[in-house]
């Protein structure tokens, strides 16, 4: 057991959670009362500050960059640049869980602490980073810290990025503090890790420790509107209807199928959802005159996301005539997937089984840093099991044991990445 | 043409529609200003006193009954009893056709005009009748004021009911002078007619002059809540889902493909259509955990309604092992169907074919007042063509041939229905 990872864990926890209190085992939840800390809150001030606070306790430099990044350095004994870089975020959704984002800076800091303990040589700088807005619930775009350090937006258009309360994300990181004027460069980065909750159900329901990321599935958004014609539900005789409900369900069962064929025979775990659904005008006796729907498509690889968007863009078509509707689809930009680094994969495979725990190889379904920060050096991540899969809610959990057993392999995969020859 | 019939539906369609304005064709129609005169509006007394003046001019004695319902009186030459009634409604929707009710009212006062101009001996007494509040959408009760007289339920009951403002319909009848004090008694009542429009496209679709219905199709409305399990909707593997709205869709499906089968084979008219479908949390990217629905079976025969609801409920529990998920359904009391008079619909049917009319045996999918008083008395129904379809809505419309055509059916089955002795 981590108590010293426990402790800086359990007080994180107490910020942003109504009335402030810290928890300390899974018994303690309380399924209405979660943490809310967006970019900007007090409470997400307060994490931050203690963030900071333990880093300098632990020996490294502290900088905030222009977007609020913020890096913590241990210097390299062989070089200046070439930085082993590893971290997460402090920011949350309203009312989600303590270990979101918040596992993944505490356990960098707390594998610092080690090397130094052990009078660990890193030859590579190793840096710990917290990124600003990983949630997209505040300012409306999500992985905000990490797009503007891997260039994919420019850092002032950032900043001018508005909250619900018209503030904007600049004036909210200057009032807690938090604007800086550190430019961080990637080039002096040589790879990323960033340990996360798995936020899925997969290593809890199969009972394994340790999940090395290969890929983060991108997604493809299609939003569909389906015509039919509104008509009264008991004159209009089933041969002269055009139900819109009708067509959608065939939509819905279509995009279930498909993707539970795909996952039965490639194994490359796509998932397709139809998660919002909208009746018109939706009265019990109304024959529905339209339906909009939105499909949700994630895959690993682009190629699987373009295949099966296509295969389901046909089949709706097909329904036009046979359900007498219109089917208008709009297809969102394809979000690409995030390819992390073999390198690195290796790497923390190598250290998971050098403690002897279980692993497993896998995608992240949800979004990360990480893959922004693919874009740009090698990265890799790290899961730990969430309790029956539950992530985004104040039932979000992790035993100590399994987060015991994330920090061991980062400490032990910054060991091998911080070495400047280990081939 | 019958000019004098349509000048009256022309000054009624005026009442209820802002602004005020005639409307004597189709083209003149506007899809977004309809009629709106929900029982004890100042639009709903404006007709009264119009359809007042009318019957007193037609020669009619008016009578009010403690619920509203107007009567106009056309003594018999041999007996005061055996009444031939015929008549309708003339509230309205918000929002609705100018035809839906007051046609059936002016249509039974154009009749009378012209056996007096005949000068027509009818043995029977005939009576005009208005009934109050047949529309459910003002005091949350539909076909009120047959409903009262048929005895299903008492006057007081029936007066107390509320619409939204909080006024009782006692209140809102006195308001505009409808609130009377004659007491009438069915058992005076041999016979019921009630001409309306469609409100479906059967008719029109087909090109056929009048419907005659046989029956006035019973529902029964099944209120089912699926609950499965919210999730990540990227982060769920498909085999591990608990998907609310997939076992939903099955639902819409296995109804509609179960309707038109039966349909098909049994050529009842069954009609099963899901109007009202909400998904929860409705989230893009959220596993859906709760569906609510509501199913609406239709057919003139309630074991044909009690076979098709048993099927779809066995086919719903079915789906809690195959889907993961919990199915409850709420049964309302099956709402009877009504079977008119093999007696009354022979007399139709027989006027229709004196004047060389297409016709077509047929059921009301929609209720109406004839339901109510064919639990008391031989009760028939002549229906006439909407356009496209149409009701409850702007674009009602029929035109003034098929109008013409039900007018004169209706005169001619009033002559028939009037004689003492017809065998």
């Amino acid at each position: 057991m981590a108590n010293r990872l426990k402790d800086d864990l359990v007080t994180a926890g107490q910020y942003g959670r109504e009335p402030q209190r810290t928890v300390s085992s899974y018994s303690q939840l309380d399924p209405d009362k979660g943490v809310t800390r967006p970019t900007g809150t007090e409470a997400n001030k307060k994490i931050r500050d203690f963030c900071v606070k333990s880093m300098v306790a632990a020996g490294l430099t502290v900088k905030i960059d222009r977007i609020g990044n913020i890096y913590g350095r241990k210097e390299g004994s062989k070089v200046s640049d070439g930085i082993v870089m590893c971290g997460s975020h402090l920011d949350s959704v309203v009312n989600g869980g303590q270990f979101d984002g918040a596992l993944g800076v505490f356990s960098s800091i707390e594998a610092v602490r080690r090397l130094t303990e052990e009078h660990f040589e890193n030859e590579r700088p190793i840096e710990v980073v917290v990124f600003t807005g990983e949630e997209g619930s505040a300012f409306g775009f999500s992985l905000l810290g990490s797009a503007v350090l891997a260039g994919k937006i420019e850092t002032d258009d950032a900043l001018m990025q508005k909250n619900i309360n018209g503030q904007k994300l600049k004036d909210a990181l200057e009032a807690i503090g938090y604007l800086g004027d550190f430019e961080k460069q990637l080039n002096t980065v040589d790879c990323f890790i960033e340990t996360h909750v798995e936020q899925g159900p997969v290593l809890y329901n199969e009972n394994i420790s340790i999940g090395v990321v290969e890929n983060i599935v991108g997604y493809a958004w299609v939003t569909v509107t389906i015509t039919g014609e509104s008509n009264h539900a008991g004159t209009t005789p089933m041969k002269m209807r055009k139900d819109a409900l009708v067509a959608a369900a065939e939509i819905v069962t279509a995009v279930n199928r498909n993707a539970n064929d795909f996952a039965d025979t490639q194994g490359s775990g796509l998932v397709g959802t139809i998660g919002k659904l909208v009746v018109f005008p939706n009265g019990i006796n109304i024959v529905p005159g339209k339906v909009e729907l939105c499909i949700d498509i994630r895959d690993g690889f682009e190629k699987n996301l373009l295949m099966m968007r296509k295969k389901i863009c046909t089949f709706m078509k097909e329904l036009e005539s046979r359900c007498g509707v219109i089917v208008d689809i709009q297809m969102s930009p394809i979000n690409t997937p995030a390819h992390l680094s073999p390198d690195v994969v290796q790497a923390i495979e190598g250290s998971t089984k050098q403690f002897g725990l279980s692993l497993k190889r896998m995608n992240s379904g949800a979004g990360h840093d990480a893959q922004n920060m693919a874009t740009k050096v090698k990265t890799g991540m790290i899961f730990v099991p969430s309790v029956k899969g539950i992530s985004h809610a104040p039932l979000e959990w992790t035993t100590w044991d399994d987060i015991e057993n994330g920090v061991a392999v980062l400490t032990q995969t910054i060991k091998t990445l911080s070495k400047l020859d280990r081939n």
